[in-house]
């Protein structure tokens, strides 16, 4: 059986089919998605997915917070080894970002059933609602629920720009079920995702074997300082947050070039009034800092906050930072990373460690199971954009590759 | 006569209430003023001052940009010492601002004539029109046109917000003469201002001997990089231009430390997309740069240049620079600045010599005339505000002085 099994490989062509259908749903024109959570077009997309999983012959669930979740049987019951993504997109999305985790998924199962098949344990789809966070926050809010750090009472109240609530919008597009969340605890969760970096694609190899999440931390920084006219007021007598905003931006570089793995952004900076022959009066910024080791990033936001106390103080500037969102950094599970490169091995792909520096629902399933990821390439690193794109023939070593390991976990 | 003459003072209480006055048109209840050029307010002004030029029996001529000029005569006929400033405000502006000019010249003529002193030259007072360039650029626009630097054409295409020209403004409120512009050209020119910066306010003493005007350079720059994911893309694929538009940010206030009398002020910075998770794509962002010497201003402005144009480089970050104005420093007239040194003196009130960090009308006729500005202190260095003030024992000291370099000048 062993060596049947070795010679399985997805339908290429089936799964790419199944992601154009997928993406005619919310179809922008543009080559792009809009299926933001709990939309029309997510409506859409979700009664799609389980009639896919139905004419699979999948046992289908929804829990309360709208995860769907479509099992094989196995020869035993018991856990599943999991595969999921989600289908949600941002409001400017690709077809690949999501969908693919969830329709490998689906191909992986198809595999198995056109050869007849049967893994020792089940294998179980599963989409979760709203990872993107685009309309709603948190991001990931299907798999926190499911992971049980977000409660179902928290995710309901959330309310998007229009003031809707996840609540009314989930039974609105009837997504509501009712499989309490986390009742579904899998022997092991694998993720297939594009990599929305630009490494793979830049530098190869085809295959990504993921080790874990970076840390994240973002702060909202406020520094006052003192309106003054650029001509009548000598530089000594200056208190220019604009001025401060900027060294911390230089020495963010500096931190990112000097601790392993670093990575800083300050993706804003406002000045106001912002007017070219006015020294400014308040800056509001942003800081992102990413590592993924904790102790590492902990490092780096010491030595910014100490940088910026002391260079504001300097200039007369006082500070006020807010931190907006933490998440430890996510070690995924050392088996799962082996049996990942054995799978790649196994299908012909050379494959290389590396860290993901996006969040993902795997690194909430981390908290409840064995998990890990798979990367492909992101041509040009794009995501989020109508531009993303993963060539099919990566589309497909990656699905081989979920396969294989698939049948590793599932028959273990 | 010389006797009586060093007796001769201001009389205080009637400068400060003509300033309330015409703080009172226009006034925002706010301690401040709004006379936008050619506005209803403006208009008010405008006939008020006229009105009072006629009370002191005062020959008054408008030009075709709406100059208005009030002449005492002297006892010889030939060109006037002009004593002049203006009476638009910007939107949020103060009592002070140009209208403290006018009125004292007001106040010195009224003196005279109090006096029974008629001087050997005529003594001229003017308004400019615009010079605050806050509705209509650009700035200093009727002494741009008096010392032509700028055609009336010119002057009447240009429109504010709304689309209105300045030509139709102007008819509008019936403040065009018949005067040819540049008509009138002064023996000698003395402007009284606020010195809407810190220095006189902070380490005094009450009289600025003004020096000169700064020479301004103002640059707009857009920066383009790529827009990339915060946490997927590596610090090395990044160009990221948020940092080079902070690395100039930072250099600048290095030029401004090292050049003699540099200053030089980013007051905007625009971060597109401008969100957290985004390496930016795009800066756009201002440049000031002002030094009263134009080859020091050469050095800072090539130094910038060359810094930003290798900083840019490193980052894979393409720069477009667009020079928005350009100002050559104006040194003012030795002899006048001697002339007010010595009516400081008289008038027993030290001075010091400075630079106007700000542009006035005195800095387009010193290109006429010979030319010089008194300055007073302004509490914290505050203008373009409601809350600009100087203390009255100033602004009679500013008017005594005044007084008596016009008799310097007047009887020469």
């Amino acid at each position: 059986m062993s060596e049947m099994r070795s010679n399985l490989r997805i339908d290429g062509p089936r799964l790419l089919n199944r992601l154009a259908d997928l993406g005619a749903i919310g179809d922008t024109g543009d080559g792009g998605a809009r299926r933001l959570a709990l939309s029309e077009e997510d409506r859409q997309g979700r009664n799609w997915l389980k009639a896919q999983m139905h004419a699979l012959g999948l046992t289908i669930a929804t829990d309360k917070i709208g995860n769907i979740f479509g099992t094989l049987p196995g020869r035993e019951d018991g856990p599943p080894v999991m595969l999921g993504s989600h289908i949600d997109t941002v409001g400017t999305g690709g077809r690949y970002d999501g969908a693919l985790g969830v329709l490998a998924g689906l191909e992986v199962v198809a595999v198995l059933r056109d050869a007849g098949i049967t893994p020792r344990y089940p294998v179980c789809i599963a989409a979760f609602t709203n990872e993107e966070g685009a309309r709603f926050q948190p991001d990931m809010m299907g798999s926190c629920v499911h992971a049980g750090v977000l409660s179902l009472e928290e995710a309901y109240a959330a309310r998007d720009a229009d003031g809707v609530s996840v609540g009314d919008a989930i039974r609105a597009i009837d997504a509501i079920g009712t499989l309490e969340p986390g009742s579904i605890k899998p022997r092991a969760y694998l993720e297939l995702h594009i990599e929305q970096g630009p490494i793979l694609d830049s530098e190869g190899p085809v295959i990504g074997a993921v080790t874990g999440v970076q840390g994240i931390r973002w702060f909202e920084i406020t520094l006052e300082g003192e309106s003054n006219h650029a001509g009548t007021t000598p530089i000594s007598y200056r208190r220019d947050p604009g001025l401060v905003a900027s060294a911390l931006n230089v020495e963010a570089r500096q931190v990112a070039d000097s601790i392993l793995d670093q990575r800083c952004t300050i993706g804003r900076m406002e000045f106001t009034p912002g007017q070219i022959n006015v020294v400014p009066k308040r800056v509001t910024m942003t800081l992102d800092l990413r590592n993924p080791n904790d102790t590492h990033l902990d490092k780096a936001e010491h030595h910014l906050k100490e940088f910026l106390a002391t260079t504001a103080k300097a200039h007369g500037v006082s500070v006020s930072i807010q931190e907006t969102a933490r998440f430890a950094a996510t070690p995924f599970d050392e088996r799962l990373i082996v049996a990942v490169e054995g799978a790649a091995k196994e299908m012909g792909h050379a494959s290389r460690r590396m860290v993901s520096g996006a969040g993902h629902d795997a690194q909430l399933m981390a908290a409840i199971a064995p998990a890990a990821m798979i990367f492909v390439p992101s041509v040009d690193g794009l995501s989020h954009n109508p531009r993303e794109f993963t060539k099919p023939e990566h589309i497909v070593a990656g699905g081989d590759v979920l396969l294989a390991a698939t049948l590793r976990l599932a028959d273990a």
